[in-house]
C-alpha cells in the first residue's frame, strides 16, 4: 500500500524476515534497520517508460496483452502513458483501469493542473506527478522557477487527494538539482500528505553510493514513501535500486528489458535477479518467476527486439558453464558457480563440454549421459582428443559425441583383441 | 605500472586531477583520497574470460585481430587464456607476445607450479594465478585447504618474481570467502611481494557498498595493487567496479560487450561510460572512444552474437529521445537528457518526432529540416495531425515528413485563396 499504510517499510513486519535472512547467508552484511531490500514494490512501467522506447508502438490490443502479463507475474503497480499524450492514450487508460486487475492503475502527468484533471477522469487508482527540478530543466525545459514549482505541486496534490486518489510527486534529473531545493520541496509536499516522494536519475548519471546518500538522507525529511526511477546510460540502473531499498526507498519503477528512452531503465528480469540473491523467500513468494521469459517474449515481439544475449536470467548463455574448473564444480555442487537456479525461473542449466577450454569432468559426466562407461584414464586421454580437436576448428555437440563414441568404440575393439577367449565363450 | 612502482594510486599526482574534477561537477560528492576513479587501469579479458563465453571460438587469427585492436584501443592489460588449457592455447599466448603490442600481455593460470612454469615460457609480461578460497570451491572444486593455498600462492609468486615477471594473485569467488582467512592470504602475498592481489566475484552476486566495505578493508591490509573482477549474474558489474574503484581498487577486469562465463562480466564500454562521467579528461585522454563501436563490432561478429539492443553508448537508441518534453529540452540543450556526448564516442544523437508520443517543439524543428516555414501555430496543428495517425498505426518518418509537406502545401494554398491580389502581382 501507500505512504499512509507504511510510511517507512524498513520497520515493518516484513523487516524481521529479512534481517533473519542476513544472518543465515554467507555473503551478506548483517541486517540494517533502513533497509527495504526484503520489502519493496514495484512500479512496472512498460506502458509508460516502454513506450518511450525507440521501437514501442503499443496498439490497444497490445497494451492489454501486456498489463495482464504484467498482472499475473505480480508487480505491485502499472504505470501508463499521460492520457494527455494523445486521445488514444487517453482511451487506452480508460479501457486498462475496466480490466479489474490486482495491480493498481498509475499514469504519469506533468505537474500541470490540466493534465491532472484529464488523468483523474480516466479511472486511474492514483497518479505518478513529475517536473523537472535540476536548473538544465528549468532553464531549458519548462522555465519555471522553485517557488512555482512548489505552489503548483501543492497544489495538484491536493486536488487529486480531494478526488480520493493515491499520488506521487516527484522531481526529474533529481541528481542534478540543488540538493537544498529538492529537500525543501519534499518536505513542502510530504507536509500536505503525498502518498510518495519519488527520485528520478532521469539522464542516467547516479552512482550506486551516491543513491544510497541522497535517499538516506531524504528518508529523513520526509515519512511518505520514496518511490526510486534509474536511467541505465552509464550501466548502474539495477545496482542504484539495490542501493535506493538499501537507503530506504519502497518503491522500485521497471520495464520489462528495461525498454524506455535511450537506452532505458531498470528491467524487471534484473531486478528479480538481484534481489532473489538478497531476499529469496520475499521475491519467490511475490512474482511468478516461471513467467518471466514468457512475459520479456511478449515484449520484446511487441518492439521487435532480441533479448539481449548477456540479459540477466533469460540471456541464451545465463546458465551455461565453459571452463574445464567451472564445469568440474557445478557438476559436484551447482551453488559453486550459481548464485541463481535456474529451476527458479522454470529454466535448466548447461555444461559446455564441447570447447578447447573443457575439462575431463565435464567428459566424464557426459559419457555417463550417453551410457557409456570409461575408466577415469580413459575419459581424460578423450578429452585430449577433444580438445585437439576444437583446437583447429569450432566443434558442436555432435562432433564431441562422435569423439567420445569412436574413442569407446575403440576402447571396445581393443578389449576384443587382447581378450578373445573371453569375448568366444 | 604494477604494484611496487604505485602501490596505492589513490595517493599519487592523478588524484589532484579528479579532486579538481569532482569540485567542478555539479553531481559529484567531494573527493575521497581512497578513490582511484581518476586513475583506474584496464585489465582487458576478451581473449580469456571471454573464451569462455558459450559462442566463442577464436583461431589465431581472430584472437591476433583483437588483441591489435585492444591495444589500439588503449587497454593497460591484455589477458590470455592458460596456455595449459591446450597446445593452441599455448601457441597462442607467444604469437601474441611476439606482436610487440603496448599494452603488457598477461595470461591466467591455476595456481599451481605445473602451470606457471608452462606461463613463463611463453613470453608473456605477467601471470595472473587464481585459486578458489571459498568453503563451496574448497570442497567441490580443488579440494585444498587454506594452509595449503598459502604455502602454494608463495612458491608460485616467488618463482615468477624470480623470472623477473610480474604476478597478481586471486581468490576466486571472493565475496563468499571467509574474510579472516581471505585477508590472511592476502597479508601473506604481500609480504613476499606479489603485485598485485585479486577479489573475484565468480558468481555475480556481490553488491555494491559489500563491494566498497572490501575493498576499503583490504586496502588497509595490503600495500600492493588491487585488482578486481565482477561477473554480471545480478547485474552490478559495472556499478561494482566502480565502487571498487572509489574503494581503492586500482585495476578493473573487463571484456568487449562483458562476454564471459554464463552471462559474463563487466564490459569495456559499459566501465568507459561509466567512468566518462565521472573523469573526463582521464578517460578521454587514455582510450580511443571513438574506436568502440569498430572494436565491439569485430568481437560480436567473431562470437555471432548481436549487440543488445541495450547497450551503454553503442545501442542502437542510445542517443535516441522520444518524449516530446525529452525532445523539447534537448534540442534546446542536449545536456538536459543526455550525460553521455555522442560525439565523444563518434556517434551522432536523433530526435524521434514521429510517434504519439511527440511533441510541438520537436516536429518545429524537423519543419526547420525539411526547409518548410509555419508559425508556433500552425506547427502545433501538424503536431495534432501527426499524433492522430500514429494513434492508428506505428509511423515512419516518411509518414510524418508527408503530413508536415501535405499540411504545409495547404497551408500556402489557403494563402493563394485569401490573397489573389497579391500572387497575381
Amino acid at each position: 500500500m501507500c505512504g499512509t499504510d507504511a510510511p517507512n517499510g524498513a520497520n515493518g513486519a516484513s523487516n524481521g524476515q529479512s534481517a533473519a535472512h542476513f544472518r543465515s547467508s554467507p555473503y551478506q552484511p548483517v541486517g540494517d534497520f533502513l533497509s527495504n531490500v526484503g520489502s519493496f514494490k514495484i512500479i512496472e512501467s512498460t506502458l509508460r517508460e516502454g513506450e518511450q522506447f525507440a521501437n514501442a508502438y503499443f496498439d490497444t490490443e497490445t497494451k492489454i496483452k501486456i498489463a495482464k502479463a504484467l498482472d499475473d507475474f505480480g508487480v505491485d503497480y502499472i504505470e501508463l502513458t499521460s492520457p494527455a499524450a494523445s486521445e488514444q492514450s487517453r482511451r487506452d487508460c480508460e479501457a486498462i483501469c475496466k480490466l479489474g486487475l490486482k495491480a493498481k492503475i498509475l499514469t504519469h502527468v506533468r505537474c500541470d493542473m490540466r493534465d491532472a484533471k484529464l488523468a483523474v477522469e480516466t479511472g486511474v487508482d492514483g497518479l505518478d506527478v513529475v517536473i523537472g527540478t535540476s536548473s538544465f530543466l528549468r532553464e531549458h525545459s519548462h522555465g519555471k522557477d522553485m517557488a512555482y514549482i512548489e505552489k503548483t505541486a501543492v497544489e495538484v496534490i491536493e486536488y487529486v487527494k480531494s478526488k480520493g486518489l493515491e499520488v506521487r510527486f516527484s522531481s526529474e534529473d533529481s541528481f542534478r538539482s540543488d540538493l537544498v531545493d529538492l529537500l525543501s520541496l519534499y518536505r513542502a509536499v510530504d507536509k500536505v500528505g503525498v502518498h510518495r516522494v519519488g527520485i528520478a536519475d532521469t539522464v542516467g548519471c547516479a552512482s550506486p553510493r551516491q543513491v544510497y546518500d541522497l535517499v538516506r538522507t531524504l528518508r529523513g525529511v520526509v515519512s511518505c514513501d520514496i518511490e526510486t526511477h534509474f536511467h541505465d546510460d552509464t550501466g548502474c540502473a539495477i545496482a542504484n535500486a539495490y542501493c535506493a531499498l538499501e537507503a530506504g526507498a519502497t518503491h522500485i519503477d521497471t520495464s520489462v528489458l528495461g525498454i524506455g528512452e535511450r537506452n532505458g531503465i531498470t528491467p524487471l528480469g534484473g531486478l528479480m535477479a538481484r534481489m532473489i540473491v538478497t531476499s529469496p523467500e520475499y521475491v519467490k513468494s511475490k512474482y511468478k518467476l516461471h513467467k518471466l521469459k514468457e512475459l520479456e517474449d511478449l515484449v520484446a515481439e511487441a518492439v521487435e527486439i532480441n533479448t539481449p544475449f548477456n540479459n540477466p536470467i533469460t540471456g541464451f548463455c545465463a546458465f551455461t558453464h565453459k571452463a574445464g574448473i567451472h564445469a568440474k564444480a557445478i557438476l559436484n555442487n551447482p551453488s559453486t558457480y550459481e548464485i541463481l537456479n535456474p529451476a527458479d525461473f522454470g529454466l535448466t542449466r548447461y555444461v559446455h563440454f564441447a570447447s578447447r577450454l573443457t575439462g575431463w569432468n565435464a567428459v566424464k559426466t557426459r559419457v555417463g549421459q550417453l551410457g557409456l562407461d570409461m575408466t577415469d584414464d580413459q575419459v581424460k586421454e578423450c578429452t585430449a582428443k577433444i580438445k585437439a580437436l576444437a583446437d583447429v576448428r569450432p566443434i558442436a555437440i555432435d562432433d564431441a559425441d562422435s569423439i567420445i563414441r569412436t574413442f569407446h568404440l575403440s576402447l571396445h575393439e581393443q578389449n576384443k583383441l587382447q581378450t578373445p577367449a573371453l569375448v568366444e565363450n
